[in-house]
């Protein structure tokens, strides 16, 4: 278990994540799923005044009542709030103004004792901007790559990468074993508690599957054969006339290319595959004669390993950059698990309770960490989750079947 | 277990299910979810066609090679299908036309032998027309409630409820269970394999939500309370500015109201509350201070009980008139269950392979059979799977709580 | 000018429409600018129940008070209204029962005195009724052909047009002049009051657009080309994929076939083409190197034309069949006039009042009368009008263009 | 006849028109209609670059061809273009790097002969950007109104309207005139030729409709009133629950309040009323007794005022501030003509020849100038024309009506 992160450290990282981008970058919002950046920056912010400084700092005062409003995400019980798809045609406060919301925050935390009974709200907190951080850079790459002109987040070319370990299975044996966590050290409630649960025997890949492998499935029809989608999966694809994963697109000189937080780059074969739907995942899964691994599989399978070793985010290539045998830190992956509570889950009390309950309806939960998620941040229960036809995520693929073989 | 409908009785039920209804009434389709009726007549009947006498009877001719893809509800291995929200467009073939296809149908099915290698087909098909009557008389009521001359769909009064029996909690021990099925008996490929699981202790309701208490949940309140619902539930509760169950409706004269079979009729206090989304059934429950059960702790709780007993389709009014301690027969019950492949799930290889996996995404399964299931078609083990925001199916909620108390 | 049409001769044309339709075929609603037929012919109805009977026959009673808000189309004054696109949703009343208000109704009007000062509500009425008459047969071909089965709706073969005379430009010298109409006969009030205008010289073509011109066209990549088209057109062209007039469609044996009354036919090259829309009328005008006359110029050039020699309505097929030199009776023909109020227009009081005015806006012209129109109801000041991107009208193109040569 | 304005002065102005706003106001696009004022910067330098500086200035080079889509509006012969709607998604180019575009061209304008042949192009290019310096302020004040902090765009207060004339009717003999323009001054393609029209005798208010006025016809039910109303304007209230002018909003201190480039400030009795859509106005007028003018009585009443003598763009407030005598220089007025060419228009060869044709579709002329459009830009000919819908110009209303009373 690595060391957790702190309170400053995490708001430093957070302003680390905008060098290179100007007030308009900032500003752009290119779908309603994605928030602008300086949303976030304002967002995270207004998460410590409202849960910590408004109830606990006596005489805290905000910059800005209107703020209470324009930076609540979707916590009902705090009252009304600006609607998501409009964040973007919010022009002021400016960035300016954000940045200086955030140290007036900031020096007002430090009049809070961070310790005792705050404790667990501030880590709350910073796991929450943790969260935030890795939403700012996919929504930074989705919006980049909506603009002809495919302005590139990070400098320094990607590096190519090395072709991984052969593909095998790695044999899992079944049994009851014990999920989700119940101990003292920061989980989310959608961890918890730890329960026991019954899994057949199974065997999961080595490794992610990669650009090339997408690829052949491309070349063989995949996404033209209804029989390998799910029935939902192929309305998306139809609807949406998808063809290749997001931000591959063909090029009449380079062949296959992708939109990558480093810019355009010819599609590396070695690479894991990165943003793809369940729908696509499955779909694949199929095609490869296999299946996705439930979250109890991947979560069983993936006990063994520590996710510090990973490389992680602002530690170079802000982008998968290795399919090879580690779990954690280059793609997420799609599981065949929808996001449901676990037996005996009940979520907290008050506005802090809307943290993750409400959100168990037709999602399917991801695990792993991507190479965009902070240090730190991930563990073998963690529980992300999104819906199945997002793929702005860094979502990718890990093949499972059933039985011993 | 009761004694499996034969091919004859279930083309005659489906046929007695259109008294009363004219060529019109038949022809309607007054939401893309809904089919008309005339659509459901024919499709039961192609299935028969397209599955067992073109590849099993030499010779066979069907009346009109159209009908391949306009009876083709989803079979993407059969071929090109019309799409599904323009089937009332189709005003020929008429009525009299696929009734008399029926008829072809059935005279060409008395030339094959349901003995043998096509029993299972023809049993299929059997099962899968039973599916479709349920539907018929759901879709028939959902067109004939937006007409606002309310026709009813059959004749004579709807007799009131009698109170069900004080509410109590029905304790069931957990343990290692065993759930599916692997028997010789038909059932759907959802239900299999068998497979064992591990369930804790829990408490479930003796019988179903009445209309008394949820109309306490709409009069305290519930349906304008966002902590009550999931939140795809809340959105789906502004944009559609939900208020009530489906068919309720308030009347100046008469109080609230219900749409039913038999005509509009005054809210029945002791009647199962019915057509509710799988949004209002977790509100409710959260609002009860309890939770809907999984599907699994459904089964276990149901397994006591033979569901031959209980009242079935054209065995008297069209509508749920007990709230009392059965768990099958009055409507559908949502659990907290996503529907998803249980473990070792394959689908079978061709075009009937279709028939269930591919829809295992974002929808929840219900259990139990409702009044408008046809007798011997439930199971202990059946699996009814809807998207959360469907409520035109005879849904209703059981409530359920976790530990042993 | 001919004989206007009687009261009963007008009801018993009506009827006459719907020989050879089934209960199913009159239910349809394919799309929501149809009517299903059997709404049609109630609508009709309620128009003389409405503005006739129920104010000015004492002691009059209907059917079903229902039928009041069912059966209103647009009479906001009338009250509530079944809304439009949900009029195929209503499978009650049945046909029959709606043959039987007819009968009632029409029993009814043998009560009451059709001279005097009804006889110019019931005038109105009668050609309300003729309008719907040629909406019956636009929408029943528009429903009949989203059937893949096409079906005719009237029987025997489509003869094949003779080739129409050489295309050449009829003079016609400018001045001052009237248009529009103040005389005693029956005329809409958008055609009133008389007035002048100064007209400049102008040249209009002696015969329509044929299909094999508008074949040109296309093959010419007309439907391909943006600077042949409005702007709204060019949108339209790319957001519906259009690429043919709407009932053309290719056939892998036949060449370019078109869905007719008389079903699926080869393209005729000699007949005028039909059903485009006034964005394709303008388009092709402008890449033939001409422009759509005003509806003032058509009114001019047409003045020495009478009506009454035209082929009309049951009197033979019911597609257009020359493409001769007759402005009456073959296809409505889009000019480039706007929907717009003449000089000193007021509509009349009350309910009737809602006839035309309030439709004045961002609807185009069109004149002459088609083959769908019934004898005897157009006239060389008849303004009707459809909003530009409407083709399921029998809608046609005649060019002109400016100036003396 | 004002001095026709220069292009340096012209490029000027546009640059005071962004003083005050920082980069993130000058990106947002708040609805599909507005564009981010950085495009405006670019579209209007483009348009130099593109018609005057690619075609015929040797050796030009632009700082990056990928504006040439980027900044393309309309123009079907340039080629491609971004899609209107994802304007705001383009972070960059920045708005520096804009600024730096404008300074680039305008130097190479500078080697450039604006006498000569290209004198037209060039005196286009002067009116095109006094356009886009119109909406401009018209995007800007949009954007700024969805903000919930409601930023004001010019500082200052907003001084309040006095009284206006009493309303009386300016009598206006018919006969046969002059309308639109041969001259040799500029105007734009859509006021050629000049032709002649007869006119009846009509009357026209000596004033523009006040807020007060529009009051009244709020209070007294007019947005509840189906009768006052044109068929798509009564559709059109019912979808978008419109009831008031677009800025308009009931506040519970202070009454009702209207969004400004000022800010929020009190609704003002005597100011014109503005920001209403066709349908708002067509509305009034009837429930007024009176009606919109036809362009051409507009033209005709207006001819004898010189527009230079009006109060323009950044010259004071930048809002209506009289409803007084004048013709020119308030609010833009709605007239009750659509948008089409006059008799012997013809749009010229190439690219500049889409500048308004392609336009005369659906839209209604609007006539006078208003407080944003730049002095010198308008004049008695002058067409402007949005969609009847359209409310975010500054739009407002004067009566007219028939006869001479």
């Amino acid at each position: 278990m690595s060391e957790p992160p702190t309170f400053s450290e995490t708001r430093r990282l957070t302003l680390a994540l905008i060098e290179g981008l100007g007030p308009e970058d900032c500003q752009v919002q290119a779908m309603p799923d994605v928030s602008p950046t300086k949303w976030h920056l304002a967002h995270t912010t207004w998460f410590f005044e409202t849960f910590v400084l408004e109830p606990h700092l006596p005489g805290y005062r905000t910059p800005s009542p209107a703020y209470k409003a324009l930076f609540n995400s979707y916590y009902e019980a705090v009252g009304p709030k600006h609607p998501r798809p409009s964040r973007g045609e919010l022009s002021r406060p400016t960035l300016a103004e954000v940045l200086a919301y955030r140290e007036h925050v900031d020096r007002s935390m430090a009049e809070v004792s961070l310790e005792g009974e705050l404790a667990s709200l501030v880590e709350l907190g910073v796991h929450h901007e943790q969260q935030h951080q890795e939403l700012m850079v996919m929504d930074i790459q989705y919006n980049f790559s909506r603009n002809p002109l495919r302005p590139a987040y990070r400098s320094g070319p990607l590096p190519r990468c090395a072709p991984g370990p052969t593909p095998r299975w790695l044999a899992v044996e079944g049994g009851i074993h014990t999920f989700g966590t119940d101990d003292h050290h920061f989980s989310f409630d959608n961890e918890r508690p730890a329960h026991r649960r019954l899994v057949d025997s199974f065997q999961i890949s080595n490794r992610l599957v990669t650009n090339a492998e997408m690829l052949a499935f491309l070349e063989d029809g995949g996404y033209r054969t209804p029989s390998l989608w799910l029935s939902d999966g192929w309305a998306w694809v139809q609807q949406g006339a998808v063809g290749a994963p997001l931000y591959w697109h063909a090029s009449d000189s380079d062949g296959w290319c992708e939109h990558t937080a480093h810019g355009d780059v010819p599609l590396d074969p070695h690479a894991p595959v990165c943003h793809v739907s369940a729908f696509e995942a499955a779909a694949f899964a199929e095609w490869a004669g296999a299946r996705l691994p439930t979250e109890h599989e991947w979560e069983l399978a993936a006990q063994g390993e520590d996710p510090a070793g990973a490389r992680w985010l602002l530690e170079g290539p802000c982008h998968p950059t290795t399919a090879g045998p580690r779990f954690f830190g280059e793609v997420w992956q799609w599981t065949r698990s929808a996001y449901e509570p676990y037996p005996g889950f009940r979520a907290a009390a008050g506005a802090v309770g809307e943290y993750n309950g409400k959100f168990m309806c037709n999602q399917w939960v991801l695990r792993g960490g991507s190479c965009a998620t902070p240090r730190g941040h991930v563990r073998s229960t963690y529980r992300n989750f999104f819906y199945p036809q997002q793929r702005w995520p860094f979502t990718g693929i890990r093949l499972a079947r059933s039985g011993e073989r």
